[in-house]
């Protein structure tokens, strides 16, 4: 029950309506049996200092900030994570006392969310679609996680450049490339990739026919596909990889883990999920975001 | 459920953890079925024009404003109802679309409490112990439902005068005066007084064996005694007079009320409780407050 001390935490973003933060982490806080209670504000970019200067009048426990606040929100912290320095983005703010401490969970939930399939990645080649704020957290989580080479594909050639470079200079990733469309045969990459992401938009709701990936005919189970996207839960991405005998893995245990990092954040508290509890909110979360299977 | 659309309200005060409000309003949130949740914010007083600020940029619905910020807000707000201006204090505010407007519920929770009671005000002379702002509001609720004579007695004289003029020049009450000690035989003024109300902590837990009244010889069942005490659940002023016959009223359906009101601002909605519903709040709240019977 909510009383005087209970602890508030939100999520301000712009829009805000349709954010699943608030479900989520009420979930974890019911879970946990925490005295805490998650909110949801939709601030624009001319109130964010004042909202920050609100937290820390209001001793609001923290916050998680989403589009399109996630850089903007830096110069108003007191103190910066590694992360948040190489990534130049913040997704979690902490209030102490008035001093906001900023953090970005997003590589922290890659990692966790890709439990078993994370040995996978040691001395591995990763080719990823995407070079937009979600890719370079995957990116930097792909460093931490002992990727030794990295192909990278946008659509705007100059930002996988941008990240390449990057995941090289920062991201302790040995080989980090731009994948220039003409000088590399899509269908041998492929063949020859057996970690493949997706950390573009292409082939959510209601996009659903799009895939990133034409040569499936070069998949086959010793493939990993893993894509961001969690609506629909199996991209034609992933199907067709499914399908060759790939495994496959949605962006649905990226959101919960990289939420579940700020809750640990603000509390200092190890919070764990077992693979019950991590089962039943998945289909909260997909019931919520009325996911098909 | 909470989610990313439910309205934020908060109580705010310098100490707040002991409020009631909380449990109070989230409870009425739940009655109503309102899509809301109301928390608690600890805010020092330098810090108070920084959160009235962040309620603004967060988008946060409105604030009830507790112990020691109901003058001091008031200069943040950017309409005052009447009776703020008369009152100089502000319980509640309201934020739409970033106008603040400030009111003050507690005369309006002192009249609904009184229910079927109210009557015995129209034409009456009423005694009331203290001179502090839960006085004043109570003297402005007085002039409201036509109450003629108001004697005002506090330990402080002075201030008891400066309410008395208040209550003529502003709150309509036709002759009020300050019980001046020595002027005035209390037995006298007790037996022909069939209004007495104790708007002073006297009598409070842990202070049980105090009262603010001596000659209960004289008081009968004509008398309507109310306290603005609600702990103990009775107190000794109220158990003296019941004890010959009186009516007696605690202070606590005017704590209930003052914040229905402020959930009816915030709203805009005409929110009754019924008597059952009235009754099991009222058994809530004895239990939070560990009142005793």
């Amino acid at each position: 029950m909510i009383n005087a001390t209970t602890k508030v935490y939100a999520v301000i973003g712009d829009p805000i309506a349709h954010s699943l933060s608030p479900v989520m982490q009420n979930w974890f806080i019911n879970q946990f049996d925490l005295n805490a209670v998650y909110t949801a504000f939709h601030i624009r970019n001319k109130n964010l200092k004042s909202a920050v200067d609100g937290v820390r009048a209001m001793g609001i426990g923290g916050l998680n900030v989403t589009v399109p606040h996630k850089e903007a929100v830096i110069p108003f912290a007191d103190e910066l994570s590694d992360e948040v320095k190489k990534l130049g983005a913040a997704n979690t703010l902490k209030n102490e006392n008035g001093k906001i401490s900023a953090f970005v969970t997003d590589p922290y939930g890659f990692i966790e969310s890709l439990g078993e399939n994370k040995k996978r990645f040691k001395g591995a080649s990763v080719l990823m679609f995407g070079a937009g704020g979600a890719a370079k957290s995957v990116a930097y989580a792909l460093g931490q996680i002992g990727v030794d080479q990295l192909l990278i594909s946008d659509i705007v050639t100059q930002k996988s450049r941008e990240l390449a470079k990057a995941a090289k200079v920062s991201f302790n990733i040995k080989e980090a490339t731009a994948l220039e469309k003409p000088i590399a045969p899509m269908k041998q990459i492929t063949k020859n990739t057996h970690i493949i992401i997706n950390a573009t938009a292409v082939g959510m709701h209601p996009m659903e026919d799009k895939t990133v990936i034409e040569h499936y005919d070069v998949v086959g189970p010793k493939h990993f596909f893993y894509d961001l996207v969690y609506n629909p839960a199996q991209t034609r991405f992933l199907r067709l990889a499914a399908e060759k005998g790939a495994t496959t893995q949605n962006g649905l245990d990226m959101l919960i883990f990289q939420g579940l990092q700020s809750m640990r954040i603000w509390t200092g508290e190890d919070l764990q999920l077992s693979s019950a509890q991590l089962s039943e909110l998945q289909t909260i979360m997909k019931k919520q975001l009325g996911i098909h299977e």
